[in-house]
């Protein structure tokens, strides 16, 4: 018996679901956004300072840490939680989306043969040995070993990879044994339905205690994206977690949970932070461009966070100006505050039974600025 | 009359001394380590975490911050205290120690021509715009703008350098008007015991509620420091507070309080810790080393700072090979809780009246591995 457990709180009108799950390192409210740490680090912040910005849960990458440095050296030191000071639960992605992104990588029936470095010595990934690497950093969740396919791509490639896939999900399953991890499946099938359908069909055959769908994200848009997952959600269980790998901008979530998803991860509020771009309630602003030297209000009006609470933009302006480190830091919070704050008031309206309108609502702040534009034109990934 | 109160409550039979100023933005034990803030930001740390690592007056640069973002900005952002979200006491240097570190300076009788960038545009210091920069940066204690000179050099140009810095410390006097910020006057007079003696009663003939010692920490290393220290310190009056400039490493600091300074301020903390170097009580460790790489233990076993409550030198040696920023957040709380904790340690020590056995047994572990070098030998800045 897994330590995992799942159940659904409410469901909106729209489709879009509340719930909870809970692991051996503590419950998380769904739908949730899950901050990426891939290093066993969060660029910039502290643990303590992504739970004062309302992390619940995060994800750092196996495919990273199996290379550096190296699961043994993650186990001895109390696994994953241990070595990086998080409390709260963790999810591993299993290395599979990491491999496919690169350029060398070999893909025969049984793994992936690949470099760290360009030039670097031959690295090998199997459903195996990804589950072993897992097991040893110790997550609360961790993913099977997939191919994530390119897009766009064929029918026929689509296919092949999502036999693969489903292969490799048996193997994982097979072999994992750690009883306090929740092991996901991961389905595939790129943007048809039949490939979808058969994907989930056969993860649900080996039973996993939650699904992702991977392969979105890839490159194929938010209209894209949105016309999947119409498809792909109807066909998952409902009494378990819906996981959209590597999503995405706040209209992306937005979408994904009015489509029944309960977690999504993505580098975005992160990495757009170190860049200066800040979300607020009234659309992105770039916080290093000149119109905000002298700008004495907070990033963001509406928002409680620490940053938003003590700087101003012309603060924050100076400290990218001036190279200062504090600048990542500062922005950062404020936008895993902002995205996990977002998540917060889906979850609310969720029960409230008002999704649609909250999301309204929030559309019509937030793309103010750009005339009311339809999310779908928003895409700035 | 100035809001700026000092009082000493105790003297240690050894010299060191113990007491508090009072400043518009709270009070300061002392003796006190002051943390830079060069640009009004700690580098890879909030206000937030300054505080918690027992922060309680910091530094910022007046030469850098009338350059970016200006004064006219920090004034018009409610000072230097709402700009920085700090809201504790605040000392800014004049820019004289900054200027006399450019090579290409030209100092005149009324002030000192420069460029803030190489081939950049000329600017310019003098007395008066050092204080139209401070008053308007707005912290709870400025500096006069002095000469400072290198080391070595010659009692001719030693005391030409003393007769400007008395005359500028006259203007700076005259002009300066806020009644919530106390001026400091600064002595030079480099190694020469008779012009320290001249530069000080000039000083105190013009009376400030503080005085600084100018100067040192430029190369002259610890002994010559120590037998300064040794005739000017007994130059200075006893009912104001005494401030060396830019000290130091842990034994400095520990020499110079023994001698009766009161105050200091440096970048060593976080400027090692952001090279991997730490300060623990059984001496200085660089955690990028080999032999960290898999220790289990905190940098500092007797630490109980933010840091060493939850990551091993293991885990900080990951950030620093992983290039994570995070490395630099938390070395710096530990370094600079480390110098906040000493200077703690020695005001009790000085309260009990054993300051000399206090600095003995910091010493003997402190330099135990470097099988009991003398702490002059120890200088490794």
């Amino acid at each position: 018996m897994s330590s995992f457990e799942f159940h659904l709180t409410h469901t909106d009108p729209s489709g879009a679901r509340r719930g909870e799950f809970t692991t051996p390192h503590g419950k998380v409210q769904t739908p949730i956004f899950m901050p990426v740490g891939t290093a066993a680090a969060m660029k910039a912040i502290t643990p303590a300072q992504l739970s004062e910005a309302g992390g619940q849960i995060l994800l750092a990458n196996a495919y990273h840490l199996a290379n550096r440095p190296g699961p043994d050296l993650i186990e001895k030191l109390g696994g994953l939680h241990g070595f990086m000071g998080w409390e709260g639960p963790i999810l591993t992605d299993s290395g599979g989306y990491q491999v496919f992104s690169l350029k060398t990588r070999q893909v025969d029936e049984e793994g992936v043969t690949f470099s760290y470095h360009k030039g670097g010595a031959p690295a090998r990934l199997t459903p195996s040995s990804s589950m072993n690497i897992q097991e040893r950093l110790g997550a609360d969740i961790i993913m099977a070993f997939d191919e994530c396919v390119e897009f766009p791509t064929t029918h026929a490639y689509a296919k092949e990879a999502l036999k693969r896939t489903t292969k490799w999900a048996k193997i994982c399953k097979s072999v994992h044994q750690r009883k306090d991890q929740a092991l996901f499946g991961i389905s595939q099938g790129a943007l048809f339905e039949d490939l979808r359908k058969q994907s989930l069909a056969e993860l649900q055959e080996i039973d996993f205690p939650g699904y992702a769908i991977g392969g979105l994200s890839v490159g194929e848009g938010l209209d894209n994206m949105n016309r999947a997952l119409d498809f792909i959600t109807p066909l998952m269980p409902m009494d378990k977690p819906r996981y959209l790998m590597g999503i995405g901008l706040p209209e992306d979530m937005l979408e994904a949970i009015e489509r029944g998803v309960d977690m999504m991860d993505c580098v975005i509020p992160t990495k757009f932070a170190r860049s200066g771009v800040l979300f607020t309630h009234a659309g992105r602003i770039r916080v290093t461009n000149g119109e905000f030297r002298k700008d004495k209000f907070p990033p963001d009006t509406h928002c409680r966070c620490y940053t938003c609470s003590h700087f101003s933009r012309a603060y924050l302006h100076h400290l990218f100006a001036a190279n200062e480190v504090l600048s990542a830091t500062l922005t950062s919070i404020h936008n895993l505050h902002f995205y996990l704050g977002l998540m917060r008031q889906a979850r609310t309206a969720i029960e409230e039974g008002r999704y649609l309108s909250f999301k309204a609502d929030f559309y019509a702040l937030y793309f103010r600025k750009e005339r009311k534009k339809s999310p779908s034109r928003s895409k700035g990934k």
